[in-house]
């Protein structure tokens, strides 16, 4: 016999995880249409070469990799990102430009298995390729306070607050060029995306150790990445400590932009956080940055995240691609979620359970469950006709609201007991009226 | 500069093709959860030895194996029952029983590449595991019924017409063990399988080599399964044939119940049709066996298709677990709705298209969209104030239905002009009564 378990880093999700999951994206899924992005899919497998063609050593290390049976060099998608940019590279004469695209699926990295971090997890991006327009920029801000708003609707405890943090990657390196050390970018980036973690002092540190920069530079940086604010103060603050610089200012300008387009639309001025310091690492993005907090869990980290990008995919197409786009953190999102006790442990998607108890009726159960179900409400017939304390067990276990119970004499009479399983009160009344007692609930 | 390309036997999803799908998907979770079906998830990712527990020479030799970075033997799942199998003896003491299952994902076999073969696709299985009730069977068959009628609404062009043939796997057994042939059931059902693609005869030759049983025996078996219709009389035959042999009996009896029991529900006798040929080549079937065709175009194959099984996970626990269960076939199906003209070529989610082309105006256009989404209306905003041509240029290639346009005069007078871009025709109205005219097309 073999012992049935999963790899470590990987995980089966049991009816009770995966129902909000599957909300999650329902979720997602409609707020992105409903600004006319479109779905795509690409392969889990692609040529390595595609996918080490831009990663840095780090993903290098962590990817899946293999000989497939024709002996060409394979290995599972690390992101969506990558697949992106070859896709867009690929059918670039068929996609109608702007391309508004939304790619849920699954990503493998071989990390080193910590609290919260899988090797298997979802990635659910949205980006618009084609344009430089700042309307996307201001889009990508009102899908993520839509799908943050979406979230809530969804949940029987809602999100009492978050924050979407701005900033612009151009006010930083304007800052870095003025200083005259626009070519440590990438460590000082590294560097700064650590603060949350470890703290104003050793990124201070770090900087000045990986990076290579004076005690005072390292002193600029971190004053600017302390600005913070969600009024046109901090804006002004920027704007002195640039001094001029073209760039700089370029980029305060943008984030100016987005900070009013946005306000004017009912998404309230304090849920947009202008902070320099989020950096995301990654040193693709060249304007507008994302990340998104939970006021009530901030620790957790951004659960949407992104930035706009001069040029997607340069390593597959001579066709300079800008774009601007984020990805819900769903495996970050649905921890944070149970953590706050906003998930309800239930296992079962739909609110109505059947038992099937007088063994001669199947037919009579299995027309009034159809007839439920004609009129849009789910219902489960139990397949045995058990005792009807062990069914209504196997109800509660599943998290069922209401039981709808029909015995020979209620089937003589046309009709039937509505049992809530949460307040254990029955009503009794007729079976054609069961619906309406259910849907008032 | 690397080339964008795919791996042979993967594809990438243009929009078009996507949405179709994401149709299909959405229609049966509707349909699966209605039943009182939950959603899981496993792992891409398995133990090699996990996977290779059952599987037959040739699943092995299509397996995506490889050595991962701990040097465990692992494998990409090449479809959901195994898994299923893993996972259901794994978390046996979590789950209710009977346990109602369903799972869409992605499997992986390495398989020659032939005409709509791919060597990464979707399956949609659904399960009711724990339970030898008929029940189940009946359940499945109405499942099978509503996905397939649920799929017609959901396309312009509906199918006209569809079977569900229902076997019941104990007749031919029953027949082989009547004629002390019990033994060579394995090659006799890998050749009937065969049946719609090679034809009688070629199965004839084939029993007879591969399975050595005389030419009267195949010629018995053959007998048999040539019966089929959608009436009690082929179930009178079969009995007729089996002469007394208990298990074929058996089987009989399950196939009149389960015919009986789904006619009596609005499901047209004519769709059900009782079909002793189909096999499914996999000898773990011990009952109801399912397949189902569409009548326009039966030569794709089977598009759903299913069984009962007597012990789904014996290879990993002492716990018997019977069930019944179907998988629509997903790609199949979505190929054969493109061969029948039932998609439509549109690259957008949704139906309006909101030209942005008075440049100062951009807060008002991007306060419209909002309302329009307020009211459930999904709206793609054009990020470029381009001329008005070009932009709705672009609506048309994506497939937009609609576009609301309001220039500078209309601001003014909070009136647009919603033109339909399939006839071309505009009708100008108040900003405000736009969305019951869109509403009502």
């Amino acid at each position: 016999m073999i012992t049935p378990r999963t790899l470590k880093g990987f995980r089966d999700f049991l009816p009770e995880m995966m129902l909000p999951r599957e909300n999650l994206i329902e979720a997602a899924m409609k707020v992105y249409r409903s600004y006319g992005f479109s779905p795509i899919d690409t392969p889990s497998l692609e040529y390595l070469e595609i996918l080490q063609g831009k990663g840095s050593d780090e993903t290098d290390k962590q990817l899946y990799k293999f000989e497939d049976h024709g002996g060409r060099q394979v290995g599972l998608r690390f992101d969506l990102t990558v697949p992106l940019a070859r896709y867009t590279a690929q059918h670039v004469a068929e996609l109608p430009m702007p391309f508004k695209r939304y790619h849920f699926g699954k990503v493998w990295r071989g990390e080193n298995t910590q609290a919260g971090r899988y090797r298997e997890f979802t990635q659910c991006d949205f980006d618009t390729i084609g344009t430089k327009s700042i309307v996307a920029d201001i889009e990508t801000t009102l899908i993520i306070n839509d799908l943050m708003e979406r979230i809530d609707l969804k949940t029987k405890k809602p999100f009492t607050r978050f924050k979407i943090r701005i900033n612009n990657r151009k006010v930083l390196s304007g800052l870095l060029d003025k200083h005259g050390i626009a070519d440590k970018t990438t460590p000082i980036l590294r560097a700064l995306d650590k603060i949350g973690k470890i703290g104003n002092e050793a990124v201070f540190k770090e900087m000045i150790g990986t990076a290579s920069i004076t005690e005072q530079q390292a002193a600029e940086v971190l004053k600017l990445t302390e600005l913070q604010g969600s009024n046109e103060s901090v804006l002004e603050s920027l704007r002195r400590m640039l001094d001029g610089n073209v760039l700089g200012e370029k980029g305060v300008t943008e984030l100016s932009e987005l900070f009013q387009s946005v306000s004017v639309f009912g998404i309230s001025p304090d849920r947009i956080v202008i902070d320099v310091s989020i950096a995301r690492g990654l040193d693709y993005y060249t304007g507008t940055i994302y990340e998104t907090f939970l006021d009530d869990l901030p620790s957790i980290g951004s659960v949407c995240s992104g930035g706009r990008y001069d040029n997607l995919a340069g390593l597959y197409t001579k066709q300079e691609l800008p774009g601007v786009g984020a990805s819900l953190g769903l495996d970050r999102l649905l921890s944070a979620m149970e953590e706050l006790g906003m998930i309800e442990k239930v296992s079962t998607p739909i609110e109505v359970f059947l038992p099937y108890f007088v063994e001669t009726r199947l037919a009579d159960y299995l027309k009034f469950a159809a007839e439920l179900r004609n009129k849009g409400i789910g219902v489960e017939l139990y397949p045995e006709a058990k005792k009807l304390g062990q069914q209504l067990k196997y109800a509660d276990k599943r998290g069922y609201h209401f039981a709808v119970i029909i015995g020979e004499d209620e089937f003589q009479q046309q009709k039937c007991q509505v049992k809530d399983l949460r307040t254990g009160k029955s009503v009794e009344c007729l079976q054609k009226e069961c619906i309406n007692f259910i849907l008032l609930q």
